[in-house]
This record gives C-alpha cells, structure tokens and sequence, in this order.
C-alpha cells in the first residue's frame, strides 16, 4: 500500500497547450489494460531528457539518445507498458525505431521527431505488430486534458497512478506545468522503470532546456531511492512548447528563469515522491535531509547511505530507533576524514546523537514516539562546512521480499 | 540456519606453536556465555592488520591502528563480545587503552604490544570493570589446543562457530596457518561485526606481512558481502610466529611464498564462505564469477553489483532464474562502455544470457533446476579482457527482515 498517496485530481492536472495525450488497451502482456500512451506535440516544441546510467540501457533509451542529439525539434512521445525492449539486441532496435515509424507517418512527422519509451518485462521481444495496431486509437483519442488518464497508462506494478501540476507567474504572465510519473522505485526492474513526463508552455531556448532537466532531475529524480538498484530503462523528459504568452527564456541569465525552475523542481519533487511512497511494500515514507556536508556530493552521499542501507530500512519497517544502524550507515558513505565527535543526528525532533556518541538527553520512548508515524525524518549535521541534500524513501518490510520474491506457482 | 556449514572439529583446528588461546564468561551483555577470548604469542611473533574503512571506527581499531603503527612485535590480543565500544568518543579510548593495560600488567609486557577488538552493540559504554575481572581466568586457561573454543567466545549472532587450518610444506618443513572467525556478514551491525585472527608458525618480515595481510584479505574476506554494509569494528590479523624450523621470509621475492600465500587464502577463503553461509536468514549460498573484465577492479565491481542487488538476493530466494534482474545488476556496475553484445551468464552449467540477450536454447525448466539447490553459481563473462573475481553471497529471506526488524515488544 502507498504510503499517504492518492491518485492526483484530474481537474488539479491543469493542460498544457500545445501537449496532446491519447492512449489505448494494445494487449501487449495482459488484456483489458490502458498499455500505450502517446503525447502529441506542437510544431516549435523542444525537448531534453536525462537517461539511465544502466550498461544494459534499453533499445528505446539508446533510439531517444539518437533522436534528440539530432534536434530537440520532437513532435510526439510514445510510450509502452508490458514489455522494456530491453536485452533484445538488434530487434529490440528495429522494433523501437519501426514504432516511432508509425507514429510519424500518423502525425505527419519525420521519425527522428518521435522518442520511444518502454517499460515492462526485460528480454523478451517486444510484441511491435499488437503496439503498431494500437496506435491508430492512441491518435483518435489524443485530447490535451487526458493527463490523469495518461498517468494511469503508463503504470506497471505502480497502485497509484502519479501526477501534479503547478502554475508560475512569469512577467505577469501565467505559465504551466504539469508532470506525469510512474515507478515504484527500481526495485523491481522487471516491470518498475521510472518513466517521468513533464510539460510547460514556457519557450525555452535548446541550451537553456538542456541544463534545466539535469537541474531538475538532481533535484528530484536523483534524491528518491528504494533500493539502489537502477533500471536499463530510467528516463525524464522536460517539453515545453512556447505556447504561453511569455517571451522565450533565451539563456541562463534571464531573470525569470529562477522562478520556472522552481516550479518545475516543485512538480519533479511531488513526483519523485510519490514513487517513494508507492515503493514495494512501503509502510513508512521516510525523508533523510543531511546538512553541514562540504559540498552537495558529500550530503548525498551520506544521505543515500542511510537511504540504502538495508539495515536501517528495516529497523524503519520496525519502528526501532536502532541508533547504531544510522551511525554505521553514516561511517561508510565514505566521506574523507570525517571527524565524528562533530556529528549530530536527529529523529523526527528528538536530538539522538549529539557529538558522535548518544545525546545526554535521549531517552528510547522518545525515540520510539517519533518513529511510530508512517512518516519518519532523518536529519544529519556532519559539521564540516554548508552543503546540504534531502533523500525520499520507504522502509523494507516483509512485503517487499514477497513481491520480489515472486514465487512462481 | 546456515547453508552447509558445521561447526569446525576441534581436531582438524590444528595448533600453531607460538599461540596460545584463552577466554572467560564476563556477562558484558549477557550471563552464562564465553564473551572474553584471549590471545598469548611467543616473543618474537609479528602482527599485521586490515581494519574497517567506517569513518565511525570504534575505540578499538583505533587503539589497533595506534599499536600496530608503533611496532608489529605484538604479545596478546584481546577480544569481546557483547559491546562494539563504538560512538564512545573519550572515554570508549580510555577502556580499550585500560584492557590493554590491565592485559600487559598480566602477560608483563608494554600495552603496546597489546591488541584490543570489540563485537556487540553500538553507542553504549564498555563495561570494563566486568571485562577487566575475567581476565585472570582468560590467563589461566591458556593453550595452544584452544581454538575451537575461542572461535564460540567471539561468536555475537552467528549460529556456528568458525575456524579453518591448513598445513603447507615449505622446503621439506611443515608450517600451519590455523584462523578463526565472527560474523554474519556486515548485516546485522549492531552485533555482526567481522573479526577474523589466522596465525602461521612461518617466520615473516616486517616488509611481507604487511603486504600479506592485505592481498590475503583482498581475497578472502573483501570477496564475501551480505548487504553491502561494513561494520565500524571490523578487523582482521595475521600473525607470524615464527616458532616453526623453516627459515624466515624475508622478501617478496622469496620463493616459498607463494605456497604460504596460498595456504593463508585458503584458511581465510574458508572463513569467509562460512560468513556467507551463516549470513542471517541464509537459505543460499550464492558464488559469483565475473570473467573476461579489463582488471580486477572492475571484475569486482560487477560481482559486488550482483551479490549486493536486494533484487537478485530476493529472487535467489524464491529459486526463481530471473534473467532480466541480473542484466539489470551487471549494467549497473558502471563498467566504462559496456558492451552488452559481448555478455554472457551461466546460472550453474546452463548458458541463459547469450551476446546480451536470452540464449536461444535456454529453456526456463533449466534455469529452475539449478536455481532450487541450495547453493547456486551465477558465472558471467563480460568479453572484454582477462581479468576475474570470484565473490561469496547469500540470498535475502523473509527471515532477514524479520532478524533485523527486530521488533520489541
């Protein structure tokens, strides 16, 4: 069960101009399902993505690496469920590059303006003749106020579909931006990749598009963890299509800039985490902020360390203020000449640690009161200079070795 | 339960002249169990050491460290049970400096030369007082014989004792390595640190211990891994009598030390796999090789990738051959252009990944039949050089959660 997550409010999902989204039941591993979801874009939209880092990425990730080195200039997004096209070789590619075919002779676009997008079961062939046939209804249905719907077609073992949506205010001048995500965290990448779809109307130049998804990706995507592991199919684009009335943001100086990025942070943020919420076999949502760190990569790492340990995950699914756990997890994120006597830590609003060793005043019921809810904070002052990071998780429960044990009966 | 693991005969732990082992019942944690062991050595012995890399090393290993940087002539070690001295700050220090006093008044030896280790819980205080009376009765029982017994005093969560021996013909002379061990892995920190003590009757410079003590732990010790997480005490010492006839080795160039070497990793390779093998909630015992790697380094990397993925752990579990789990944890090792058309992976004698993708004769009764065994060889070439790695794991179960969720109720 999610922790804390509803479905998003098809009416708080606001549309996006210039962003289409139709879909439709392919049959590509079960029947009677929403499979295949396809975005249409307006002339003049740009597009940037960040990818999996996994060695085995996907026939789709290496075919959108492909197409947006040639232009940002894409036109639509096609995305399939049940199956990854991943480990599939030469056919995987075919099959891949055949889809964004398809869907280009559809919408009357050259092909490299077509990204593919798979996720699902990894090494098996990708059933192209069932996506193929699907398309035609996925053109039929595009409408610009089918995010809510969109979300639910994209989702694998996720049971909450995820989206959010946010407006800013640039120049008096209103500008949205909406996100769709799915994912349970890589932690069973068979069916769980994280694939995340976020739009604006904001014009922004290629350059400035470019910087802004890695922006945006680091400071959500890339602080939600579940298990460490990461899929061969990951992907997060950002479209925005100038069809706001707000004058293109044509570099990183403009002024205006700042206020966007935090918009769209704040929607990756929500997105990012609601996969943590929705993590396998989540009971407890847990956010682990690290301050006092030299720079940003020290933070996260110490603060991915306790978000990955398995034993602290497990004393979380406990509700147990295992104290040691934290200090262990911490010890070996490997910081250079870390000086624990400067180390504090804090559970909820219980000071635990204080100077490297147990707080003179902690007592274990306060420990065990703040540990109780099913959202639990983390916070760790390294005390070696300003830099700080906030990690989403969810905690490792008996569930979590049921579903990915999976016992084939 | 542990996978296939006895607990050693005591009559198979042959002694090594120069050591003498004794231990005592101090109840640091708990009444009525060993929970003090004692090491004499000849004068003479030479003493090297690998510590743990946790930036919280506990009172202990710092005290090690200081020792052993001052001079490797070492006459005693002492180690407990029951208390990790670890996130004491000062006064943690001042009981492991007391023990080593209070050892070297008994043994009438400098406490430098004196070795301190603690086991147990994290962030509470020592009780040295408790520690400091057993150690006459730990003096008074000392004897060569000892160590099958001194491998249950050390013993925190492990449910079988762990000690190996081997002889080794160095020029017509016989010289044994005889080692014990604590530890389930690095998975249960607040009671599993690794400790492991081999000993040879070789005489071995100052110079060529030290290198040893490392390459001998680099393959051992540093190839089994249960979760991924290092213990702030974990240490491992080699120590050299000297007491045998054959003559010293003075250099990396001798010619007897290859076969020495060879005999010390196979005692701690030995004490290593019995790590794996009594890893908490164990029900597999999992060796993974990595060939075909540009060095070593990178070959470990892709092991470690694949022995630490809670998603490869949780299927070993259900005995499920779940290919794309390990496609994923391979691609994940961040093996620097990949080549995933040159991967192929064995799961025991059945080929199941071919070129990156599924072998075309794999059939999925294969793969169930070598996964339902108890213990399983996962073997993977990544076709791209000569280096190999081999690394011991075990699977992830439900009781894991359940051991280390530790509920208190």
């Amino acid at each position: 069960m999610a922790v804390n997550l509803a479905p998003p409010d098809p009416a708080a999902l606001r549309p996006v101009p210039g962003v289409e989204l139709g879909f439709a039941e392919a049959g590509i591993r079960k029947a009677g399902r929403l499979d295949v979801m396809l975005v249409r874009l307006a002339p003049g939209t740009r597009v940037a993505g960040v990818f999996t880092r996994n060695g085995f990425a996907a026939a789709p990730v290496q075919v959108c690496r492909e197409h947006l080195a040639r232009a940002s200039a894409i036109r639509a997004l096609v995305v399939n469920a049940g199956n990854a096209n991943c480990g599939t070789g030469e056919r995987g590619l075919a099959d891949a590059r055949r889809t964004c075919a398809e869907v280009a002779a559809l919408l009357g676009c050259p092909p490299h303006e077509v990204l593919p997008f798979s996720t699902g079961v990894i090494l098996e062939p990708l059933p192209v003749d069932r996506l193929v046939a699907a398309l035609p209804r996925c053109v039929d249905s595009l409408a610009e106020d089918h995010w809510a719907r969109a979300a639910s077609a994209i989702m694998t073992t996720d049971t909450v579909p995820k989206g959010a949506s946010t407006t800013v205010v640039l120049d008096a001048v209103p500008v949205v931006a909406t996100g769709i995500a799915k994912g349970v965290g890589m932690l069973q990448p068979d069916m769980a990749t994280m694939l995340a779809y976020l739009a604006t109307d904001a014009a922004i130049a290629d350059p400035v598009l470019r910087a802004l998804v890695r922006r945006v990706a680091d400071r959500s995507f890339n602080r939600v963890t579940v298990d460490g592991d990461t899929s061969t199919n990951d992907s997060f684009v950002l479209m925005a299509t100038g069809r706001s009335a707000a004058a293109p943001i044509e570099s990183e100086s403009d002024r205006r800039l700042p206020a966007l990025e935090a918009a769209l942070v704040e929607v990756a943020g929500r997105l990012a985490q609601a996969i943590a919420r929705d993590g396998e076999g989540a009971t407890k949502f847990i956010t682990v902020e690290v301050g006092g760190a030299r720079d940003e990569a020290e933070s996260l790492r110490v603060a991915r360390g306790i978000a990955n340990s398995p034993l602290v995950k497990t004393a979380m699914f406990a509700s147990d203020p295992n104290l040691g756990r934290l200090l262990m997890a911490i010890g070996n994120a490997r910081v250079d000449a870390l000086d624990p006597s400067r180390v504090q830590l804090w559970l909820g609003d219980v000071r635990v640690i204080e100077d490297g060793g147990r707080a003179a005043a902690y007592r274990e019921e306060d420990g065990a009161r703040v540990m109780r809810p099913d959202e639990i904070g983390v916070r760790v002052e390294l005390g070696r200079g300003e830099a700080s990071t906030t990690v989403w998780t969810c905690d490792f429960s008996y569930d979590y070795v049921k579903i990915n044990a999976e016992y084939r009966t």
